[in-house]
């Protein structure tokens, strides 16, 4: 009955190199495998598009070792919500939801293996594209990532770059509703600074038109506790020259350094020294046994209105290719992730 | 009675930009100020020289803020080991031994302030060198650095940078004093390696002999838990790319990159990420109450036989501006310090 369906594909027609556009990608339809015992047949609903995928579309997986390089002709990895249609499998049923390892693809048949990292979704009664972000791995990557490697207490100056970005947005949010202040988040634009504001950010800079390091300085003149980083490069050098005593910088990604050629480091990481803080690398895989108290705790914080999730939603399978591409030149307000089926939200 | 006697200095004739030569000192004698109430008339008995030394010399303290900035004619800054031979302070009397902040001159009269951190020593029987080494300024940094930034643990794989250093050949012998294993040590050259072997090292690396990374991932199959970096630039990046989940990088010094004129960052820094490893900025003076602590736990060692301080040297108070350009390319053997009187060393 679901082999009458067509699975719809994105492949990697030419691995990268610097930067990505459509000659690396290809479009394929493929009829569906049966389903076997142990297995579940996913209908996706929404599919993420990450900076990170280009690594995994580089040869040989670009050095980035969670996932199994691709070759040529491989679906694309990616995490995604999807909705079970049919199970063998003891753990779940027809109407589940779950959000894992589907691979850009409309459908996926899984045999709900370790690598696929499939997490049954609570009913919660929000879209359930919030399974891609708050109440999925991005949300577990804002709590793990501030919480638990930054340590942040009450009343600590808190700096987010990327803070119109998924993880980002969410970090601002925490840090707010945790009682740090002030929180200042960093942006591309007059309109990402807006959105930040917005989410209750209390001050914003606007890298593009404002000199971040002596805007940090001004905004923080006691100096920075918690610096959450995912860009990299010259902000997180304006931001290591800012540090308070005992400061903590979570390095959570550097998108600005992934398209460069020629890889840098912070330049000035020695004045680590002097203010004796912590430059603490996250990956959020490590953190599995927290992704529970992470999403009951954000879901406590949805419910009480002090966190929202940003998406910014592409819509349609057709657009994965333009809505990732878009991700490295900054365009995305929030968590870009792919609605599958034009137009149609789900909530569970 | 001591106005007779005369102070022999070294000053600042030219503030150094790049590398240090014979033209940035200058040398002068001057009489001694009259001992005023609450002060001491100290006599030095050994002078340290230490690679900062090269920044307080710089035009504006080299941006260096933990000593005022010395301008042309100034004495040189620098710690030391001095006998109170006069006293008008009443925490002091004639006869007793310090360290402290004393600059490079043969006499000083001290109001006892803040800033020249002058501590009193604890009679030990060993030369009163001591006092510049492992129960001093360079013993606080290796064991608060180490023990208190390190964090290490029993059975931790150690590596140590400029293992041969003052810092360096302490570390590797705290490390072994506290049962990590295995202990491995990189220096310059094989009579270095040699003298580190014997100072308990499980494996030792000839930075300028062998490949690095490739030796410490032989030496290290299982990854460094603690890394003790002294150099910083590539030994910093061999060891980011041999990190074990959890790892420390404790950083201390960077001598490696003292002498560059334009500072690069470790590129490979974000393989913090992947390995949830810390980056650890350490500065000893922020570690003052634990000072006490620290010379306890190493003078057991000491008559233990468990440590033992690397000394290196030079003799008499004319050879201070060599002692210190020599650090810069690696001549020295231990800790480098100038014995004041030819020949004469003092037990306390």
């Amino acid at each position: 009955m679901t082999q009458d369906k067509i699975n719809r594909q994105w492949t990697v027609a030419r691995h990268p190199e610097t930067s990505l556009d459509h000659s690396h990608f290809a479009y394929r339809e493929q009829p569906i495998d049966p389903v076997g015992d142990g297995q579940i047949l996913l209908r996706s609903r929404y599919l993420n598009v990450a900076p990170v995928m280009r690594m995994y579309m580089m040869k040989n997986g670009g050095g980035f070792s969670t996932e199994s390089p691709l070759e040529i002709g491989d679906v694309i990895h990616g995490r995604g919500v999807a909705e079970v249609i049919e199970s063998k499998h003891p753990d779940f049923k027809e109407g589940d939801f779950v959000h894992g390892q589907l691979g850009w693809q409309s459908y996926k048949v899984s045999s709900v293996t370790q690598g696929e990292k499939i997490i049954a979704m609570q009913r919660r009664g929000v879209p359930a594209y919030y399974g891609l972000s708050a109440l999925g791995m991005t949300g577990y990557s804002a709590y793990c990532g501030f919480v638990t490697r930054g340590a942040p207490k009450a009343g600590d100056a808190v700096l987010v770059s990327g803070a119109a970005g998924g993880v980002g947005s969410l970090v601002v949010q925490i840090a707010k509703a945790l009682g740090c202040g002030p929180v200042v988040g960093i942006a591309g634009s007059a309109e990402k600074c807006r959105m930040i504001s917005e989410l209750g950010a209390d001050e914003m800079i606007n890298y593009r038109e404002e000199d971040v390091a002596e805007r940090i300085g001004q905004l923080l003149p006691d100096g920075i506790d918690v610096y959450f980083d995912n860009v990299g490069g010259a902000i997180l050098e304006a931001a290591l020259d800012n540090l308070a005593r005992d400061a903590r910088v979570v390095l959570c990604g550097s998108i600005s350094e992934y398209q460069q050629e020629k890889r840098t480091g912070p330049r000035n990481y020695t004045s680590l020294r002097a203010s004796e803080a912590d430059m603490r690398g996250f990956f959020v895989y490590n953190h599995a046994a927290d992704f529970e108290r992470a999403e009951v705790d954000m879901a406590e914080w949805i419910k009480a209105e002090k966190l929202r999730a940003l998406v910014d939603i592409s819509d349609g399978f057709d657009t994965m290719p333009d809505a990732l591409i878009g991700l490295y030149t900054g365009e995305n307000l929030g968590k870009r992730l792919v609605r599958v089926v034009p137009g149609e939200d789900v909530i569970f």
